[in-house]
């Protein structure tokens, strides 16, 4: 910095006065003041650094209270780990070895209750296991003479470290024990090649897991009982949130393109951050799969039942990313530059957007299916108009050839000419036949999406919605309007923050 | 399983013999036979469950054989940091804290070099780092009088922890740091908690560190030392896989698709393989992220500088699935049971398959570029062609009515006939005028995987090919003959397993 400084001094830095003269700007040259300058332009650029970064971790807190809420709950724990320091009666019934309480709530406690009871189950079971054959191999190891006993213990250590290591390879352990088998072999070395020096080896076991008990059951307590994320709710909430985007994409979509240089521009609207909300979907596959085996350990919370069928979410999820390849297909149409002309457009304008508006109320209406557990009594009706629609958008392309030589009857015409004409219209008509295309492609993977929200269901046994409910909803649903859409984004808010 | 055996005693069992009579099957019914029999059945499952686990656990032992050397790795590093116990001046010189050794070899040990290096760097510095300012807590903490000592540090604990814990959901520290703010949290706790009660912390502090170097060295030494896997390399032999997917997907559609119900159904080709690779690169954006992290901390390895530019890896990983989104909708159009008629299809064919094997020769050209970190010299060559090849197509499409009324020149027909059977023709030609423009998308986009592929090789200075070489490669490009693409794979695979 101060380098750069001293380079650019010899650059002369000219203002130019009201009158129209200039004057040139000297800069202080003296070495001190130079290195000053270096100095505090330095600390400017590390202040807005930091700035910066503290910004951001503002924002992302404000943005997800849940996550200062998860720190504190961290700090809490660990506060009240230390007790188990401060307190004597408590710090010498585990002989000295309170630190492994400690540890074991620092990698224990996850961000949400499965995590943490996935990893706690894992610690306390690996531990167990690799402390029993750890005794097991010691006890053989000094059955066999002062001399072979390093070797057979280093033998063990290297042949279970190597097979457990290998196990984490394998898809069905490395996603459900991956935390145990690690735990596995750190337990297993420790009192294998611990017997040797340490003369009382069971109570070295023994405290090292009533203290991980300690620890981890802190852990669960503290996560269950204060302000508790479940992965399952959050993996339920975020496939309900995920199919709104979805919707929403669909329609800005369809609508940007037949509105192109339309309306839209000069309204308000954003259609941008609408549009874009498929790519949600489309990189969501890690989180879903992650908190699918997460909710898979939790117990029944709220209305969900322990053996909630999760893994459907996973097949739900998979559909759903299908029809984003199709929208994000569709997304390119709009963004193409090869347009058809206008008149054609505006003739398949209102079939188009029926389509997709009826695509998305079927897709909006499945979000309310999982985001209130409840039988949607309006679904199959819903899917019956989008069916319908589609039929219509058919037969309307069907008819399009008839629209294509509109001046045919009127006037006589040489073969020539008229098959000339035919082929630009032909041409010029397929950006807008691909779209057609696209668009019944997505409502027949909505279907899939459908199907998989009804496997669902049947699995996990949702009631039905309340019957005066359904029946007003049956009535409203045609049209969905702007206050309800706000409702539903803020009931799903308070859902996120439960 | 011995119940259910009770149940189905009662059912008769009966074989029908050659002369028509059938004999029953009277099973032994005595209660020690059919506790045996459950039991044999029992064992029987779990024993065919374990054969099938060890089974697939040896396919991927097969599959990658540096797996199975990683492991060994592990066990090696385990069995030398044992050493540690076994010879007394070196147990004694860590003051019997040796387990912090084998603690971080557990920890530390990845499969990759980057990552091992990264969780190295992360635990040596969040261990220093915690230390020192426990330290200055405990000072603090201890000139407060023996009444506030406790609360000090209880509260000292509460805010790093909780702050620690915050930092690691934002994404920049998440993504280098996030094991090293876990490390910190963990030391910086047991340090100051255990200053209540140890005499000598600073030498419980030295020892820590000082074992943690220990294992972090050893973990080091072993991964770069022993059959190293670089996290690098690996990323690079996965994008250039993945184009090599990339280009058979395509090639495979765009031919199943004008091969449909033809030759290939008869032929012994499996495209069914080859067409779904497209879906490697679909998936492949979280372990694309991950290597890219790990291959930033790698040293300079193999023909890879220490700054190589591994950001721009993900760029290449972006557009490769961007182009793989289009693939997938030209797969749909394969899958797709309208169809364009039989004389369409064989009319446009040939250009439609000269336009997919020119775009996947550019692909596997920029695979080779990557693989052999060589700038090619027959890329814009190979990407005109493609481009040329984009021109006729485009020019056959507007060529297109023409074909479309092939009769109409040999017989006079009626106004009313002619509309209808170009109406068909209309409507039948929609699915192939579809699949064109799907292609012509695919090749503009291939042309932006040109573009990021190029940033790559300016921004990392490949050479050139040699100049004889490259001569010959611009003659044979315009055809990939199969045994030369073998060879690639056989290079790969080489490579993979460097």
């Amino acid at each position: 910095m101060a380098r750069q400084e001293k380079e650019t001094g010899g650059v002369e830095w000219r203002i130019t006065l009201g009158d129209g003269s200039s004057k040139s700007l000297v800069p202080e040259t003296g070495p001190v003041s130079r290195v000053w300058m270096g100095l505090k332009s330095l600390i400017a650029g590390f202040v807005l650094k930091v700035w910066k970064f503290l910004k951001k971790a503002w924002d992302i807190g404000v943005d997800d209270p849940r996550k200062v809420i998860h720190c504190l709950k961290v700090g809490m724990a660990l506060t009240v780990v230390s007790l188990v320091y401060f307190t004597r009666p408590l710090y010498e019934g585990v002989g000295g070895n309170a630190m492994w309480a400690i540890m074991t709530v620092v990698v224990v406690f996850e961000n949400t209750v499965g995590a943490t009871i996935s990893k706690s189950l894992n610690r306390v079971s690996g531990t167990t296991l690799a402390g029993f054959l750890a005794f097991g191999v010691h006890w053989v190891a000094s059955q066999s003479g002062h001399k072979f006993e390093p070797v057979v213990i280093g033998a063990s250590v290297f042949l279970l470290a190597s097979a457990a290591t290998f196990s984490r390879f394998i898809p069905s352990v490395k996603a459900r024990f991956d935390y145990g088998a690690l735990i596995f072999i750190l337990t297993f070395s420790l009192v294998a090649v611990s017997g040797y020096r340490v003369e009382e080896l069971f109570d070295l076991a023994h405290q090292r897991l009533s203290t991980i008990i300690i620890g981890t059951s802190l852990c669960v307590l503290v996560t269950v009982l204060i302000c508790p994320i479940w992965a399952g709710q959050e993996l339920n909430a975020l496939i309900s949130r995920n199919m709104d985007k979805l919707a929403d994409s669909l329609d800005g979509c369809v609508e940007e393109y037949f509105d192109h240089n339309g309306e839209l521009e000069d309204s308000d609207k954003q259609p941008g951050k609408n549009l874009i909300g498929y790519k949600c979907v489309l990189n969501s596959k890690t989180t879903e799969e992650s908190m699918t085996n997460f909710a898979r350990w939790e117990p029944a919370h709220g209305r969900f039942n322990f053996k909630h069928p999760w893994k459907q979410y996973l097949k739900i999820g998979a559909s759903m990313r299908s029809c984003a390849y199709s929208i994000e297909a569709l997304n390119n149409c709009v963004d193409s530059e090869n347009q058809a002309p206008e008149f054609i457009k505006k003739h398949l304008s209102n079939i188009c957007l029926k389509v997709s508006s009826n695509s998305s109320c079927v897709i909006k209406e499945l979000a309310k299916t999982i985001k209130t557990l409840k039988k949607s009594s309006s679904i199959d009706f819903l899917v019956e108009e989008m069916s319908g629609a589609v039929q219509d958008l058919q037969n309307e392309i069907k008819s399009l050839p008839n629209l294509l030589r509109p001046a045919e009857l009127l006037l006589p015409k040489s073969k020539e000419t008229e098959k000339t004409t035919s082929t630009i219209y032909l041409l010029e008509v397929i950006p807008v036949v691909i779209l057609v295309s696209l668009l019944i492609e997505t409502s027949s993977r909505i279907q899939d999406i459908v199907k998989t929200v009804e496997e669902l269901v049947n699995a996990a046994e949702f009631k039905a919605e309340d019957d005066d409910k359904a029946k007003q909803n049956q009535a409203n649903m045609s049209r969905i309007v702007p206050s309800q859409q706000d409702d539903d984004r803020q009931t799903e808010k308070a859902l996120e923050r439960v």
